[in-house]
């Protein structure tokens, strides 16, 4: 298999999930194609990376072209593992997901599917997450499939810059709903917690973490939950170098 | 309480950790203490929410100037609790740390430390995550309180943009030891991993994570990780914009 492309495939919904197999299909006429996915779902797992267990590795399927390996880590253990361990040449493409549900605005922060992509990134790797904006077992990828081929294909031949990977986040609908695809800037928003608390058998009480996202620029036409609230596909580029440059140059007048 | 000033703690090497009772000492004179953090050692944890468990809160201290609280989640579980439900203001500060263990350049990313101060700069709260480059738990603390302390006084003289938090890290050695304080960059590079593969006594292989840091440009004198070599203490600004909008430029010729 060594003159084919090698495509890493990866997410945070586990092995099992729909949106992963609907991205297998997407990226099988791309080249070779290794899986390497949670064992369970890993959501709101972010860029953690397993230090004090062990890890397991199974194989689920092995082919010529195709393997499938499930890990019992996080996205990121799957992600090194596989650059690591599992794959026998470092991969011209890391794709992940497709996500069940948003990681617009602030929740690439929290979601593993993007500390996949991220951890892609900081390994020069051409590196892209995919998300569908619904949560249910039972999404239709059609055009999310559609859209994230059409985005692959510019990936393989523009390239990215070096330490980037894109942020895709696609909305519900078919073909005809969709108004096409929009490059944004990552909105400004945080999601405000609202914890329900409870009290168990034994009068303990204990927290379960709810909440709804809180959009500080609503109107921004240029910020990815405007996309997607207007029916268009949103890609935002995300930098591995979380320098902020501005305050750099303010913090070099401080006297410390 | 209400006139003064509220400083949040957390931490990722938990509760029982002596960098955050190191931590404590230097943030008392600043106002009223809560500290939340988690019960056991989070590290590599990054920016990882509890959204499967339940979370519990255990109060270990409680006085008119100082609350201690443990957590049985993440550091970001930790910020959240005391945003909504612990506190009774918003604080004006939100330190973290002071971690046993670098968290210099792309550490960051991976940092359960860092993962709190990012979560405190997403909710626009002045946010310094701090480590000293010394994993011992008799590791001395003497200089990194010192440099921690002055850190934190002209980030409440001189404030932080909206949504920047710091990356403090504070090399070993005594104060005469250490050089002096620089800003820096986000130094490019990645952790190597070396996976240590053995089998279990039925025969199964494991997987333990193991690995070197990589650093791309160990010449460049504006990165933290130079500074650190040379006995500086780091500041690298992080924003919790990740867009690249460098590459959002070049993206926007793109024909999807």
């Amino acid at each position: 298999m060594e003159d084919r492309g090698l495509i890493l495939v990866t997410n945070d919904d586990g092995i099992e999930a729909p949106g992963l197999k609907a991205l297998i299909d997407v990226v099988r006429d791309f080249g070779d194609v290794v899986v390497v996915a949670p064992e369970q779902s890993q959501s709101g797992m972010s860029h953690a990376i397993t230090i004090k267990q062990p890890l397991r590795v199974t194989v689920m399927e092995e082919s010529p072209s195709r393997k499938i390996f499930s890990v019992n880590g996080t996205p990121v253990d799957c992600v090194k593992l596989a650059l690591n361990q599992l794959l026998d040449r470092k991969p011209d493409l890391l794709v992940s997901g497709i996500n069940h549900g948003s990681n617009a605005s602030v929740s690439v922060v929290y979601s593993g599917t993007m500390g996949a992509a991220i951890e892609g990134g900081i390994n020069k790797i051409r590196s892209i997450g995919f998300s569908l904006l619904d949560y249910s077992r039972h999404a239709d990828f059609t055009a999310a499939k559609i859209y994230s081929k059409r985005i692959i294909d510019q990936v393989m031949l523009n390239g990215l810059d070096r330490g980037i990977c894109l942020n895709v986040n696609i909305p519900v609908g078919s073909m005809d709903e969709i108004n096409g695809v929009k490059i944004c800037r990552q909105t400004d928003g945080h999601w405000q917690e609202e914890y329900d608390k409870r009290k168990d058998p034994f009068n303990r009480e204990y927290y379960w973490l709810t909440g709804y996202f809180n959009n500080y620029e609503p109107e921004a036409k240029d910020t990815d939950e405007w996309a997607l609230r207007n029916n268009y596909v949103s890609i935002v580029p995300i930098s591995t170098d979380y320098t902020s440059f501005k305050q750099l140059d303010a913090l070099k007048s401080w006297k410390i």
